[in-house]
């Protein structure tokens, strides 16, 4: 099987032995701590070094601002749990984060989609989407958006609307909350300025250690305005006491003794070369009437594929022929993506790419000859395989 | 200072050199899984391996219905968040845990307290209690409840009102949610039984490696039912999606090469000294009119001040002469409390615990003197000093 599914990081890719040498002297020199209850927002040696890290971005910030969670999900969730009362709105790209959307339905948010076009999200939708809720006296709490390598799309938001995002929801006092797990991911250039660069006050900034580093330390952070910072600190005792003060300070020595920039430039090169294996081989395999994006970072590729086509219908044909992918209506709230998939290249290495594009090229070919002849592919709601859970997002 | 106020335990007698080679090895061995996301429900080895380690108190389940959490305290708030409403009951021991309170009141459930004494929990209030809020069309959700060993109360529900604590909430269909972090921690005799042992169906069992081996790893459980286990693994999903493969894999890797079953002997040998440290000094200082009670195990000692004194304004001379307890109101949710203050016995050495009672008793019976001199003690509601949060816990 070829997973074009998941959205796991290579983490196969890091000096494992450095690693393990690390995660061992810290027990040796720092046990007493790392392995005793910490506090509520995090370690404070940690919170400096996240300020550190995100001036790539240029953000500038104090560590009393940054509350460490156990991932960004778990900031989501905190910030979803303190604004949202059911029924208030929460703005999405559509398509967005499946992880998102489970928690914005969980805590009973009504999730209204922006259209997004290759620059990302549209800021004149956006103004009218807004104009309509408000007139329609609905009550948006946040824009929650990821404008840069977009998941699941892969677009990102360019320089010009980054200004008139910040403008219109300035204007319209609506917070945003900005989700950047791949950031630091791009393949040309210099990182983009967060959105929270050029407005501290009017943007929650969510960021991970998870594709920097590794997931499985699930050290991630919020970083608020002063109000929200001390909720979500409240939230986080709540929610958990404390997150781990072990893999905290993991993470801590590893910002401070190990080549991290070096790290991140090979995962770029490594997710670049796996991104040009995926591109190349859809230019060259599929047939004609699929359509999809191209990514400048990030681990992700979103497929369109021709009219009367169902992703999600398709998908057992792909499993038996041993290729998967993400159906697009998870990406949704509101039914949308039955025509679209979400292809990953983060984990398979570029021949296994290569190979699974050929067998969806074939799959998908099929399928259109079975709507040229009947009028339609496979049916949808096949029974048995389902969208999947958040843990392959 | 002394401090009698951290819940926290004493990991430095954890052999750190042992476990320093164990997550380096781990990291080494198993890195590509260690430091990927895992699963929402947990690592399904650490999974099997907490069902053995649960059957020391006589349960008997499977590794499918256990759900790894951040911490028990996580497994407490996804209890909650999945069966409280807002305004919904939930029965509560009085004093009970100060965090699972603040989980509570997050949810705005209404908690409403049980009696206890040195028994544990009185059966005949809570099968009053119960029919007082059915009469009144209360809806009460679930029992909280620490049967073992205390927080902060340091009392252990006796065998036979275990069984008579199960037959009420069973005959009145109220689930119960038991939290046992301490129950290996007993300094005679074998483990009790839990409450989940003598009914798989009626209760969601709560555990933690935080006081057996160590709380920098956050692993925590919750043993429940198949449709409660079922929302269990959705809740911790949408909130975190997954807990950290690296501390579950260690705490595995732990269970599965380190005699721990002799770590957790050492710890009841520790603390039981430092439990007689505390109560021998409390016997030989206190003054007349003090009263506490005597853990068989665990952390924890309640004491009750006499008529007219209040421990929460007493905190700030005792601060003074360097010593710390936790005052009582933290551990109801109705005010009661005032004449109690928690004393923790877990984390200093034994010397120091003596010169903390020294110290203790003399800012009591310097309080006691004002009163009979004055009528009153010190003023509550001192400012400055407030109910410590639940990283004090």
């Amino acid at each position: 099987m070829v997973s074009l599914a998941g959205g796991m990081p290579y983490v196969t890719a890091l000096p494992l032995d450095m690693v393990g040498e690390l995660v061992s002297d810290l027990v040796r020199q720092r046990g007493p701590v790392a392995l005793q209850y910490g506090s509520g927002q995090g370690d404070p040696h940690l919170r400096e070094q996240i300020c550190d890290f995100m001036t790539l971005e240029g953000i500038e910030a104090g560590a009393d601002d940054v509350v460490v969670t156990v991932g960004s999900q778990q900031a989501l969730d905190l910030i979803t749990r303190i604004f949202i009362d059911p029924g208030d709105v929460v703005l999405c790209e559509g398509p967005s984060y499946v992880g998102a959307l489970g928690t914005f339905s969980a805590y009973q948010a009504k999730v209204v989609h922006i259209a997004m076009d290759e620059h990302g999200l549209v800021p004149e939708s956006l103004a009218q989407t807004i104009y309509a809720l408000h007139t329609a006296g609905q009550r948006i709490k946040f824009l929650y958006t990821i404008p840069t390598f977009q998941n699941p799309a892969g677009v990102t938001l360019n320089v010009a609307r980054r200004q008139q995002v910040l403008d219109i929801c300035a204007k319209a006092g609506i917070l945003i909350v900005e989700d950047n797990p791949y950031g630091l991911l791009g393949f040309d250039g210099e990182p983009m300025r967060a959105l929270r660069a050029d407005n501290p006050d009017g943007v929650v900034y969510l960021g991970s250690f998870s594709k920097t580093l590794a997931p499985g330390f699930r050290v991630g952070w919020a970083l608020a305005p002063h109000a929200i910072r001390d909720k979500l600190v409240l939230a986080m005792e709540s929610a958990v006491l404390s997150h781990s003060s072990f893999t905290q300070l993991a993470v801590g020595q590893y910002l401070a003794t190990q080549p991290w920039q070096e790290q991140i430039k090979s995962f770029r090169e490594l997710y670049r070369e796996r991104r040009d294996a995926l591109l190349s081989s859809l230019d060259f395999l599929m047939p004609p009437g699929v359509t999809w994006t191209r990514p400048g970072g990030g681990f992700f590729v979103w497929a369109t594929l021709p009219e009367g086509l169902d992703s999600k219908a398709i998908l057992p044909r792909a499993v038996a022929e041993r290729v998967a992918f993400v159906p697009g209506t998870g990406f949704y709230a509101d039914g949308g993506g039955a025509r679209n998939m979400r292809l990953s290249y983060c984990f398979p290495e570029p021949d296994r790419i290569r190979e699974g594009v050929r067998r969806l090229a074939g799959v998908i070919e099929q399928e259109m000859q079975l709507r040229d002849t009947f009028g339609t592919g496979s049916a949808p709601d096949h029974p048995g395989v389902d969208t999947p859970g958040p843990d392959l997002a």
